[in-house]
């Protein structure tokens, strides 16, 4: 599937972001609806590893916490809800249990595009820009295309 | 007694950080412990109001959550434990459920004075200016001031 070949584009707008560009083969409503359902974020979010959505209230104030177990060992990411406008923007916070007390607040945003098509742009904004290096260089990039890779599929199937 | 007049020294070296300083009458060990055990925080930390330490883990990973009852209502707060280094550097996040999302990171610095006192300073840096500058007029300085008179009061009971 051509879908699968693309890869997300990853830019630094300023010293402590990282912003994520990425065209999804579906509607926004379904884009929505996969990153906000915790029974369908638990098929794609792991990257095909299997992924445990311990918590996941999707609104402000609510706390998530995803717990995905990798052929390496398990990992826990947690953190709570800012904004959630449907079906258009989410900010939450981010945090990795192998950093704890490192937390970025995540901003999607969803944009229709013609052919029934989505724009998704996550920014992460870190506390100091040697926190955002640190994200970028512990394979941030590969593991969100691997995550996208598997919501392309989960699209695809839902569609 | 003259401890309780003393006013904690607020400044903000930089637009994202406000920093606290304040002297204490005990020894840095005595600080620390006040600072780090459930029972003794929950005798100070809410001003006078009733504070339930739902959580408190004081380790590196570890979360905390106390919940204030005072007289107009209920004030969750919560984070995670950064770093630990008894007794001289506690760090963590701080987040209150009033705006969820909104994440500081506290640095607190436990130097040990003269005379048995002990100097506390506390760094909060925030994800913005405006994030600092909503906590400074949230009546930050006033309610730490007074959770810090009832931390001098504790401090005087258990030397």
């Amino acid at each position: 599937m051509q879908v699968e070949m693309q890869q997300a584009s990853v830019s630094t707008p300023s010293a402590r972001e990282i912003r994520i560009e990425r065209i999804f083969n579906a509607s926004r409503e379904r884009v929505w609806l996969a990153m906000t359902d915790p029974d369908l974020v638990a098929q794609w979010w792991g990257r095909g590893n299997k992924l445990v959505v311990e918590r996941m209230e999707v609104r402000p104030g609510g706390h998530w916490r995803f717990v995905e177990h990798g052929p390496d060992g398990v990992y826990g990411f947690e953190g709570r809800y800012r904004e959630v406008t449907p079906p258009e923007r989410l900010v939450n916070t981010f945090e990795w249990d192998g950093m704890p007390g490192y937390v970025s607040i995540d901003t999607v945003m969803l944009e229709p595009l013609d052919g029934g098509r989505t724009r998704v742009v996550n920014t992460s904004l870190f506390h100091t820009p040697e926190e955002r290096d640190g994200m970028l260089s512990a394979g941030m990039e590969e593991g969100l295309n691997q995550s996208y890779a598997a919501l392309d599929r989960l699209l695809a199937s839902i569609s």
